[in-house]
């Protein structure tokens, strides 16, 4: 194994230079516009796949092409890892905010700067370049390697949904690895344990047929913006608890063990409150700030609109306001039911004077991981070896729903070896990598793929 | 009186295309684009007062132009009639919606269609055009009259305000005739008694300090637009009653004659029905439809806004969100005390975890208007004799703070005779003006002034 690390580091400046490479190509997955330049990043990635010695194809779908790569010469008596990422980024502008231009990469204080460079090229690139360095300097690798790098993770995810489940012999493998998450310092990192779903809405509230002059009919009308208000009002109770009846019926409580890990990551109101400004806590009292953020479910107004609220002044009662709801959900809530009991409470506390819809946008699976498994113990081994420190293990209150959606249908348990950090700036402006990261994730992605070979 | 009656009789073609004339003006007070078509508009009305023989001019203010006219000759033992209206209109462009440019008057079936034909131009020329026919067929007008018409009312109405305040003296009448309001149909005349007041303000709940990923800290951190739906949620009980202490600790009950009066108009839910398609009415079960609307105090939420609220879907917590907040307000109520304790009230229920502001926009006065009052009992005898029947009284839910200046700066009764109809689309596309109202309200007006001059 000494020969492949020393061989990564050897080759850090150009596997950087390539990586850079990669940042340059604008694959902005959401805006048809770029359609082109997103095909461009999965034709990049396959041919530097190919270059370093793997079989790579481009997969045509309905939207942008999937990367698939593999190379099985360890043999069946050999484990197989699945590698997993997305090349696709977020947009990004000069406008929005950057110091330069998001795709002309720049380095900066052991920083690399482009869109992209956490989320997610630069991560999964990291596992890229420790196949490379292992079959550079070995001829061969310990296990059997698979890759499937999509290209619509910022946009939907669709095409790799269909294809997992349509291919799962393809893609059949001992363990999944997904490197799209963080770890809480440098020195400290995480393996993501759980990941919520999720399940996005609209609420719709309606009143008259049209705009109502508020002094004409104002005191007759319900307000739709104030019907909404008082819909929204009844879906929190004062404890921040989700008053939907049997919202928690199906969630695992949290054992002992969980929450002591839990505990361990040592966040409280001061780190809250220096990130985000707010002026006290809230939410259920009975749970500690990270576990309400991580473990527990939630119910989010991540909109709200209705009626004229430019500048000045309309003495309006709007035909209709509308809320967007966005819920976290944790082990064993299903998203369709938990829709299902939203609409249904909506519906029995829509007041007859509106009238009300709910209309599901989209919804996604919660994910949790087996601490216990030899695969997420491999993973501490060769964090511990390769990086220089054992990874905690945290709950994460963000959605990936591939992530269980690819534990369902190939039946291998998933390890989330994150790289990146909550302070990179994802899907925001001057989003950057670490290049020390870069360079100890291509040393502890080489020692996982010993580890899980022994 | 025969003489004027028949004068108007024969000049109507030419007073229609008088009024034409000044539709063809676009005197938009609200965008400064349009500030010298409001001028023109102002010298258009002085132009055609000195034509009829008045004494008038155009005074300067801060903004918009008044136009001042009068007529004194009838001597001190004769009364004197203040008539207010406004040369100014709302803005209109044929892309919102109109059948034909709004600035180019067509008729059809009767009606003049254009911007300002009812709001207020063609409401306010009725008594311009009375007076002209008596003074072209008598020589003189039975009464004094005096003209205040300004070019702001769509837009503030600031400078009115001042002038009527520092200018009591010039201004002094023994009654104020206002023609800016609505009859229930072409046979049912209305003097409307009571208008009222207002305060609208903004509400504003803010939490982080930017706005957060919901997955991130949703569930220790309160979402503002949550926040703000349970504090607007906290403005009214159950029984649509508002629920700011003291609220209505000076409104003047209604006597019971009031309420008959109310109840002779007939309007109930079936007409609110038909009007607003509403699937039920809201508000103060102990009080009447109309009376809700027109005689009560009411709190409309006219706009609410935050987060991400346009086409797809973001997962972010607002940093704030607002509301923008109407009252109307009857007698005794004041507006700056309704301000403070809806601000007192909402500081109350604002829970540590956000942070609220309320900012005052605008404040104005309810205004009642006396029946018993020898002014109000002229005014039904010119409608029984120039329109054909007797007008009703109704009090009017909408606000024409001028109205409460006028009363409290020239000790004079003010008399509404509205000439309009509610489906005469004030402020909306094809805003148009009966023909059969200009004609008849021609005759009311000179009834009028010969009526009070007995």
């Amino acid at each position: 194994m000494d020969k492949p690390l020393q061989y990564a580091n050897n080759k850090y400046n150009d596997y950087k230079d390539q990586l850079i490479d990669l940042l340059k190509i604008p694959s902005i997955s959401t805006d048809p516009n770029y359609n082109t330049e997103v095909r461009r990043a999965g034709e990049w990635v396959v041919a530097d796949m190919q270059r370093i010695g793997l079989t790579a194809e481009l997969i045509e779908t309905n939207r942008h092409p999937l990367v698939y790569a593999e190379w099985l010469g360890a043999g069946d008596n050999k484990p197989t890892v699945l590698f997993y990422g997305h090349y696709d980024v977020q947009p990004a502008e000069l406008a929005d905010g950057w110091d330069h231009e998001p795709f002309e990469p720049k380095e900066k204080d052991g920083f690399l700067y482009a869109r992209g460079a956490a989320d997610d090229k630069g991560q999964f690139f990291i596992h890229v370049k420790a196949v490379e360095s292992i079959l550079a300097s070995d001829g061969e690798l310990p296990v059997n390697v698979k890759f499937i790098i999509e290209g619509e993770e910022e946009s939907g995810g669709e095409s790799i949904e269909a294809y997992v489940k349509n291919h799962s012999d393809r893609l059949s493998a001992n363990v999944v690895v997904v490197s799209d998450t963080s770890m809480i310092n440098t020195e400290q990192p995480v393996i993501v344990t759980a990941l919520r779903g999720g399940v996005s809405m609209e609420l719709h509230v309606s009143g008259p047929k049209s705009d109502l002059h508020s002094g004409a009919y104002g005191g007759a009308v319900h307000n739709p913006a104030q019907a909404l208000a008082e819909i929204i009002a009844q879906l929190h109770d004062t404890n921040g608890q989700i008053s939907v009846p049997g919202f928690y019926d199906d969630v695992k409580a949290l054992t002992p063990e969980e929450r002591a890990a839990i505990a361990q990551a040592g966040y409280d109101f001061e780190e809250l409150q220096a990130e985000t400004g707010v002026p006290q806590a809230y939410g259920e009292s009975d749970f500690t700030i990270l576990e309400r953020i991580g473990a527990r479910p939630t119910l989010e107004i991540t909109g709200i609109a209705g009626g004229y609220y430019g500048a000045g002044f309309k003495t309006v009662i709007p035909q209709k306001a509308i809320a967007k709801i966005s819920c976290r959900l944790v082990a064993n809530q299903d998203p369709d039911k938990i829709f299902d009991l939203l609409e249904k409470h909506i519906m029995d506390i829509t007041p007859p004077t509106v009238t009300t819809e709910l209309v599901k946008l989209k919804g996604g699976r919660w994910a949790q991981m087996d601490i216990v498994n030899p695969m997420m113990q491999s993973a501490v081994r060769a964090y511990r070896d390769g990086w220089g420190h054992e990874p905690i293990f945290m709950r994460e209150g963000g959605s990936i729903p591939i992530v269980a959606h690819m534990q369902e249908n190939l039946d291998a348990p998933v390890v989330m070896m994150g790289f990146g950090l909550n302070t990179d700036n994802l899907h925001a402006p001057n989003e950057h990598f670490s290049l020390d990261h870069f360079k100890r994730g291509i040393q502890t992605s080489i020692h996982f793929m010993y580890q899980i070979a022994k």
